[in-house]
């Protein structure tokens, strides 16, 4: 079937929602940890995260005014600080539940069932299980005018994961721990490889 | 292991580059189609797209000086128009070898050996082989001056997809068509399912 903008426009606005998150397709699923400035932390799943640059090396986070749970954002405006936590396939009931609404107070670690985990250099929570850690710093908000959205930019200050996963070239290998993968609002999945391909060369 | 800000720093720049790229985890593969101006077809694999929102349906796309063809961003700027194209897993070989730089002129759709196919309402070119086709138009580009990357943010003007995989509640089953799924610059995956959830709702 085709589809035009006045069909996807017409969807009934649930339906549309669900349409347009899962047709933007698979992406890495990553629970955020912060801590508000009273010391509440705090922790919900994103599927918007995208690397910016290696040098320095810069991840970002699109918070959308609509899906995304508002203290997460705030936290990371006035503390700077973030964790982004992977974990695996296995507990992804758990990941799913950090989406819920909780009021401001009440710990989504705790709720959800992970474990707080500190380490030095940040105040910014970390997921105990997460098989990757990560810290960042905010270096810049960019305000999408278009539809209220925000992009955060932030720098990767450490990065916590076992020896094993981390190949002699660099590449980090997520998909031997059952890396969980999102899709839409509330799909998910494991990534089965099916290779990796030397730099591409033009045909002569 | 813990690496810290100058572990990151003090890395040789391919394996960095590598690092970081990995890093950020799994996303969806797209294949992205424009036509210059003289109109000279051109396909270029992404990994970089996330969604921005559904009414209006907007994607962003993002352009890093390093790794990206210039001749796709070009095309977008100059002719406003592009397709986003996913195919099925046992393409991957092909998807990959767009990466490859061509000089200006040569199509990579002949090279890559995939189909150029066409639609009414625009001149960007398609992928024939694609289970998905999108047609994008250029809202807005954001300039992220911390490290020159840019942020093109396209609303979605039409879509094709096989009835099938559209879901009585608009999801659209990407994973029924063996998506190709992208880690790094050069790994690639199909998701295999764990389930979809209901609406997380907090605990009492």
């Amino acid at each position: 079937m085709i589809l035009q903008t006045e069909d996807i426009e017409g969807f009934e606005q649930q339906y549309r929602r669900t349409f347009v998150n899962s047709l933007a397709g698979f992406r890495q699923a990553v629970l955020v940890g912060t801590k508000s400035v009273a010391g509440e932390p705090n922790l919900a799943i994103f599927n918007s995260l995208i690397h910016l640059g290696a040098n320095p090396a810069l991840f970002g986070l699109v918070s959308r005014p609509d899906t995304v749970p508002r203290d997460t954002l705030q936290n990371i405006l006035q503390t700077k600080h973030y964790t982004l936590n992977y974990v695996s396939g296995d507990l992804f009931e758990k990941a799913h539940h950090t989406s819920a609404r909780y009021p401001k107070g009440v710990s989504e670690f705790e709720k959800a069932g992970f474990q707080e985990d500190y380490r030095a250099g940040t105040d910014a929570p970390f997921v105990k299980e997460a098989y990757v850690k990560i810290a960042l710093r905010l270096e810049q908000t960019i305000d999408l005018s278009i539809n209220g959205t925000v992009l955060l930019i932030g720098s990767v200050f450490m990065v916590e994961l076992d020896d094993a996963i981390l190949g002699t070239d660099g590449f980090v290998h997520l998909s031997g721990e059952n890396a969980l993968v999102s899709q839409g609002l509330d799909a998910y999945f494991i990534p089965q490889p099916l290779g990796r391909l030397p730099y591409a060369k033009p045909k002569i």
